[in-house]
């Protein structure tokens, strides 16, 4: 399948290359096409990955994986263009953490919304899926790592057919389908979003990021 | 021990009995003497169980166990009074959700502050301590329910002796002390008390409220 992969940070880099290894047709979007990171991420899949603006890649891709950071989320697909976006699914990964007032990050985007809910609902002819914000990217894409893979992560959103687009891509990254819980509609990534701050308090707590939390009952 | 429980809520009476079952002293403390709740929260204690207002429970109590609903616990701290507070743990295990605008419902204090840090900053010369806020009442007094008892609780408070005293009573409690993380000072409230709404979604997708999660590296 041809994906956009918009953001080239650390889980840009990481998505984008799983979704490589599994046969994937990947652009790399950002704000500049002459973007540093996009380039050298092509030519480290040599031949196989593309790089473009964020138009150029939401125009190759069927299917657009958000991995740039949160705050800039949305302007990041504005700059992309409805025009490429619309009828599309948009996995969403992006955590809208603001660290410019120091730590402990706030949200910029919480508590009576999410920024899940507030991309769907800057593009509503989008189907907007939450994914895989609650864990690190080495463990994104390679859950096998800890605990047998026998961990939780969590999906949401309006569309249930997006929804099962984005279960198989899960599942090809390594997840187990027993533990992909579907929370529901788009307005409960509040939940896997709010869930940040916990997040980071066990981390600096256990200096060990590669973690993630196994719902047991 | 000499204990007051805030609340006559589930959390209230389930934190009160489990300490009666321990061999605490406990009273009951709400708004009104005659509340009905801890009239009968007395009467099935029969002979063991105080209750009383706010300040006659502060003035009982070496320590405090706050099961008030969030939105409520300031003002009934307030009601209590300062010098029956001073110098005692206060065990926060409230969270501020407000179901008055429907589901699913928001913090009333999120984000860029939390709960624990407010009553904190409201008392300064109490010793606060956020604990148990992110189960299910019936588990924060028999974790053992559930897989064994292997899943997280946290703590957090700027005491590090009061803290100690509250891992005391968790572990009390049924939980194992390698279980009980320590997050660091009352700022980290922020965690546990914003996980709420993630805890909600995964009781409303799961439709099974006696769950918690356990931490996998």
């Amino acid at each position: 399948m041809k994906i956009a992969v918009f953001g080239t940070g650390n889980v840009g880099d990481t998505i984008g290359s799983k979704l490589i290894e599994l046969g994937h047709a990947v652009m790399m979007g950002s704000r500049t096409a002459d973007n540093e990171k996009s380039i050298a991420f092509v030519a480290k899949h040599n031949g196989i990955a593309h790089s473009g603006t964020y138009a150029d890649a939401a125009a190759f891709g069927e299917i657009i994986f958000n991995c740039t950071a949160g705050v800039g989320s949305i302007e990041a697909l504005k700059m992309a263009g409805e025009q490429y976006l619309n009828g599309k699914v948009i996995i969403d990964l992006a955590n809208s953490l603001d660290f410019s007032k120091g730590m402990p990050p706030t949200l910029t985007i919480a508590n009576t919304t999410s920024l899940g809910e507030e991309i769907q609902k800057a593009f509503p002819q989008t189907k907007v899926v939450k994914a895989l914000n609650t864990t690190w990217c080495g463990l994104m894409v390679n859950p096998a790592m800890i605990n047998g893979g026998d961990h939780n992560t969590f999906i949401c959103g309006n569309d249930e057919e997006a929804k099962e687009k984005v279960k198989d891509f899960l599942k090809a990254f390594g997840w187990l389908g027993k533990n992909i819980l579907d929370l529901g509609d788009i307005t409960k990534a509040r939940g896997p979003e709010m869930y940040l701050p916990l997040w980071l308090s066990i981390y600096g707590a256990t200096q060990n990021g590669a973690f993630n939390i196994k719902i047991v009952s």
